[in-house]
């Protein structure tokens, strides 16, 4: 059986996106519930899921492990799995990580761009590391089975992560850095250590990780993930795909400030080009998984290849989590 | 005029409490509100101030500037500063900066122990220095008039506030960690630095940050003391005891393990000894004021030295708060 599975998606959540997404055939989607918002913001979004899940029950239901892809696949529906770009839902209150598990996450940033109370994110000048704090966080999300993603997290802190917990990690939605040299793309060392340790990168569509932004070429895109198996071997690679479709730019806004600063921050966009980037003409949103199928066959990798890429390795990385 | 100031006291609040600090003369007292609440907590925890305020009124009432500390003198009060010993209160809120101000707080601590969103603790394994965030922090600080504390900081981090902040920054509660080598306590180097921004010390009466601990003589300390003079100058030191007077055991457990960690921490304590330590017998509260005095001018200071270590210094520091 094959999967096809987006390990990272924001979107502005519509039935518009859950019938996309449907088109694309994916089976599961990682979609990200919250960045900075604390424990009760999180309970309020998750009643905007409450009602996603009810208005849309053809399309959608909410996923717990993996046995949940398989019933997606078998009953034609996607499975989403929540997640959180950043650890504000668990404050500073490590018994908050089981009841955030117990709302459905699966998936928890370590960080966001900026320091957390867990680790060092990537916009910062210097990266002291996972914290004590973090490594007890660490110690609690492999026990109760929530992921620890380092996808915008600086360097010493992703090792860190990755030689402090006893599960395999996530960078759900990032690029090799060889490729385009970006703060939220990651070293070949990185990960190859990444997948010494059985973890999984997703490979990110979103335009500022991209070479050539906007106009970088499916070509490109899949002689980049040829060179990125050969780093990190076929089981270890995946796409999550960071597609923020229909969302306004005051999102990207807030994701970037928060409320940690008066001015405002551009993060990976700039003054002239503050808000979300156009997506490539054949990643417009998940129906250009097809696209990439092709791509991928194109640069030489075969069926079974180009579908543990487009999904049965994050299948299997799932099967890991509980 | 001479004023009496003890800048950091941690106790048990209570009329017995107020009376002491009456008797011992201080004219002011900075107090620790919270140490890991957030802003709803900080919140909670001044209606308890309220009641303090309210059935007390004949020796406390909330300092707001330093011209509060003259009132305190005249009408024979205590003036209370508020404090945080982390920036829990602020959360990831810049704009929690101005509110925690307008509720009184005129000093707060970049961190506890432990990293924060703001800087990095002494009990890290490594220090990053002040963060993203912490830039951010300390200019609205600085502007809005709350003091920098730096006291439970690591190293670098304090170097970066002294070097970051406009305004001086103080460490109110410490000592020097060649007379003692403590975790809590500072080098040469940042103390010089320190004084040469004009920044403040308040020589701290804990006995885990005192040589020999609870048999800490009143000689060791007052050497100790005149051996800082040499180093900061006779303008930059002064007292910041951390009495933590009639606590029970279980809030140094709180003050050390918040809500980050499932398993016990110690702290400077042990696990054999876990509560709080007993106070020398020459400053079992702030009437030990008097045994200062004494020992200091035995030491070799002078009046007019001995009363800016007692309170002259601080008060000139309360000067430049806003």
């Amino acid at each position: 059986m094959n999967y096809k599975i987006d390990n990272l998606q924001y979107c502005k959540w519509s039935r518009e996106v859950f019938e996309i997404n449907h088109q694309a055939g994916l089976d599961a989607v990682h979609v990200t519930v919250v960045y900075h918002e604390d424990y009760d913001e999180f309970l309020e979004r998750l009643k905007e899921w409450d009602e996603h899940f009810k208005n849309n029950s053809d399309l959608i239901f909410l996923g717990k492990n993996f046995s949940d892809i398989e019933k997606a696949k078998k009953d034609k529906k996607t499975a989403i799995f929540f997640g959180f770009q950043n650890c504000s839902p668990i404050e500073d209150d490590i018994g908050l990580i089981g009841k955030v598990h117990e709302h459905g996450c699966r998936f928890m940033q370590l960080t966001y761009n900026n320091q957390s109370l867990l680790a060092t994110g990537c916009y910062e000048k210097n990266d002291s590391g996972v914290t004590n704090f973090g490594r007890e966080a660490i110690k609690e999300m492999n026990k109760i089975g929530v992921v620890v993603d380092m996808s915008h997290s600086a360097e010493k802190s992703t090792f860190d992560a990755i030689d402090i917990s006893e599960k395999p990690i996530a960078i759900t939605h990032a690029n090799p850095s060889f490729w385009h040299s970006a703060k939220r793309n990651k070293s070949k060392d990185l990960l190859k250590t990444l997948a010494d340790s059985k973890g999984m990168l997703g490979l990110s569509l979103y335009p500022h990780h991209l070479k050539s932004g906007t106009n970088c070429t499916l070509e490109s895109f899949c002689e980049m993930t040829a060179q990125t198996v050969e780093i990190m071997g076929i089981n270890n690679v995946g796409i999550g795909s960071d597609l923020c479709l229909f969302q306004p730019d005051t999102v990207v806004e807030w994701m970037r400030n928060g409320t940690w600063a008066k001015q405002k921050n551009f993060g990976e966009g700039s003054k002239s080009k503050p808000g979300f980037p156009k997506q490539p003409k054949w990643f417009e949103d998940a129906r250009g998984f097809k696209n990439l199928e092709t791509g991928l066959k194109k640069t030489g990798f075969n069926d079974e290849e180009t579908n543990k890429i487009l999904g049965n390795n994050w299948f299997n990385f799932y099967k890991g989590i509980n």
